[in-house]
């Protein structure tokens, strides 16, 4: 499983107070612990602040990039702000999260991506909304991915988040969920399948049981991506038994290795 | 989800002491227990008394029908020991555990199962082994169902058991066992799927987390009753979490009355 850490994100209140502060220590010390602790990505996020989403995310991509040799993944549906961060990002390839089928962000991001030959999200939404079936988000990522193949962009640099929806609005939104990824993962060849987990709980106590069991079943329907907090050490460890379970691990090395590494004492 | 309570079981250190020395109360209170923590069924094993199968079966069966009034699973593959308990049998409709395709097991259970109108738990397995894929699993399942059905047995009282191999033997073996789940519920209309689920982790540390993901992922492949410990309060937690994610939970009212029964706290 990749790991795209989540943390930096201004949404979350603390982060918003340190970035608008300019306490890069924190910051960096956010960038750290996600590496440290086996992100892949670092997820970048500063869409609250209208007006200074630029030069907020500009500030942040410098910050991580001291502390932290991975790639980040950009997270706006600006153009000028997705355009300015891959400008300024040097370790290894970029995610830009995220492109959609809606019209807007669709025809503004496309000439971005297929330039920079970066790393994407393609989200699974259009001008007509949420899909709530699995065919129909299997419908737009299909869409979506074929569009980016003609622009070039490898099939390897695609990760299609069909979107989790809350359970507790309608019991179907999980299974929905599941058999998207797996219809993306057996029927669009190459492509990588992300999410975040967190939405499926949305609404319900006890959250992160939900969210934990969701990726456990999620990991089984194929999905090789997560948006997450990595230092979620339950999270984490469900993830590799997850993948050891679903005949993902020669020998269960993995799973030993985690063991021997206490990262499985949750 | 239908839960066989797995406690009484001689090969139980505890267990079989307090069957030889005729504790009736340890029994009791293990029947009590199981059905109070949401047993439907409770397993009867009395197999490693060799030459007081019978007896011992007969003692345990009057004994659990004492204080419980949910019916009982009788594991046995011995015809005299499943008659006799059957006989005995007061509380609702019990379940034979189990058939299989092995010839001597198969012809001598068969007109018992067949005059009796019990449950039936029905093993995947055959004289030329343990099945490996889920093509081998559904191949022997079809056989036993085709078999029983032909003799007046309905699909409803039949449980198939696919039987779960560890995944440290071969890391195909967990998605084989869950496809096989898959199949016996799709094509199979109107039987049950039933396992218990701990050998999958056989030979593994940290067996209880690797239990309890597989027994998420079980129910989400459409595994409707397990053989279980219902005392284990975290994998019980589990299969509602399951069940929910599953898309088999109206309004996630299952889940949220598990919630305020504290039945989540783990």
């Amino acid at each position: 499983m990749q790991i795209v850490g989540e943390l930096i994100n201004a949404s979350r209140k603390s982060v918003g107070q340190a970035i608008k502060a300019q306490e890069a220590e924190t910051i960096k010390k956010l960038a750290r612990d996600q590496y440290e602790h086996g992100a892949h990505y670092i997820d970048i996020n500063a869409g609250i602040f209208v007006g200074k989403e630029k030069e907020y995310m500009e500030w942040l991509i410098k910050l991580v990039q001291e502390v932290v040799d991975i790639p980040c993944c950009i997270d706006s549906p600006d153009p000028v702000v997705v355009e300015s961060a891959l400008k300024l990002s040097r370790n290894g390839r970029p995610m830009v999260n995220s492109i959609s089928l809606e019209k807007d962000r669709f025809d503004n991001l496309l000439p971005i991506v297929a330039e920079h030959k970066c790393k994407v999200v393609a989200l699974c939404m259009s001008d007509e909304g949420m899909p709530e079936t699995a065919n129909d988000r299997f419908a737009i990522a299909e869409k979506l991915v074929n569009i980016l193949v003609q622009k070039n962009v490898s099939p390897d640099d695609i990760y299609v988040d069909p979107l989790v929806q809350p359970i507790s609005t309608n019991k179907i939104y999980g299974v929905e969920f599941l058999n998207s990824i797996e219809m993306i993962m057996t029927r669009l060849e190459g492509v990588h399948t992300i999410c975040g987990m967190s939405n499926i709980s949305y609404g319900l106590p006890k959250r992160a049981l939900l969210n934990r069991a969701f990726a456990v079943m999620s990991v089984l329907k194929g999905l090789d991506t997560a948006i997450m907090n990595p230092l979620d050490a339950n999270m984490m460890a469900n993830i590799i038994i997850a993948e050891t379970l679903a005949g993902k691990d020669e020998f269960c090395m993995n799973f030993l290795e985690a063991y021997r590494a206490n990262r499985l004492d949750i």
